[in-house]
């Protein structure tokens, strides 16, 4: 058997006010090939407290549903002990990301990621503002 | 030390409309002896955008509460986006899988999954019918 | 390029009646410099089925704020078929759990985990009860 190699990357997404999110599984895809790597697992972790990763069918329909839910689990008009001390206006933010979770872990076969034929990764911003968003992206398999 | 090697299969179990789900501990299980690998990492993901992976005590009162919770988190009676372009009545599905998360990292220590003894890993189908689920399960390590 | 190699090893943290958490960054920190390990993927489980990890910004107000929003998506007031079988008191604590998820998947480079400055790891006791929670932690990579 080829021994087991690793490859790391990371992807940038520019995203607007929370909630947004954006499909990165092209990106993912295009670090599969460049990684050589045929079958494994694949990592994806955003960087920032206010960022997440999940998979969802990536139809504009889906997305507004996803934003509205995520608005109903933390929402932005209650009352925030982090704004308290710190008035950035993003309490919400920090608890919608980290009830999502900042990392996904995907399956790669045949140099390709294993996903449903309608379900994408997506990277989604919380905080309220724009954010340019990092992906660190690791990949652990065999060529 | 021995060299790392990865292993990949995959599980398909069947489940009822959702919220949806079974016990995937033994199969994970069956699947690391088959691997022989003795100490790494479990990952399992779920393929298809309606499902979702994670881990609870397998007993039938908390198997009926965390299905309650996801009908709380994303209800079917609401309005979805989703359904007003598709009108596949899965709305809720999609939202409730992509807030739960498509795949678990465990710890494989001495061929065996290192769970509580309360603690199973279950795969969740959200869809608004019957679905036949695949597990994508990539174990890393020595043997 | 060096061979891939697996480290593994566990944490173990004191926390008190759910929702409580703590940062484990500093003791993921602290196994990577024992691995060696310099780049490549760390997954880190908590053992029990009343026990979730993710990553917060760890301040007090995000703290108190995410305990807020984790009684509110499965508060410890209403009925659960848990507590009519097992009368343990703690059906929302293996909801929230189970909601949460038990894993992160978190990036090593230059022998350091990449997060975000304001973005750090988080062990959450949803028990009804103080618990000591072990962490099982597998960090694969090369030296």
């Amino acid at each position: 058997m080829n021994p087991v190699s690793i490859f790391f990357d990371s992807i940038e997404v520019d995203l607007k006010t929370g909630p947004d999110m954006c499909d990165i599984t092209h990106d993912l895809t295009r670090l599969i090939n460049k990684s050589k790597i045929k079958n494994g697992s694949l990592c994806a972790t955003v960087v920032g407290s206010t960022g997440s990763i999940t998979t969802i069918e990536y139809e504009p329909g889906v997305v507004e549903d996803l934003k509205r839910a995520i608005d109903r689990i933390a929402p932005q008009g209650i009352e925030y002990e982090h704004e308290l001390a710190w008035h950035d206006g993003n309490g919400h933010s920090h608890v919608q990301a980290a009830l999502l979770g900042p990392s996904i872990a995907l399956p790669v076969r045949n140099s390709q990621l294993r996903l449903g034929t309608w379900q994408q990764a997506v990277c989604i911003n919380h905080d309220n503002k724009s954010r340019s968003r990092s992906i660190e992206v690791t990949i652990t398999g065999t060529n």
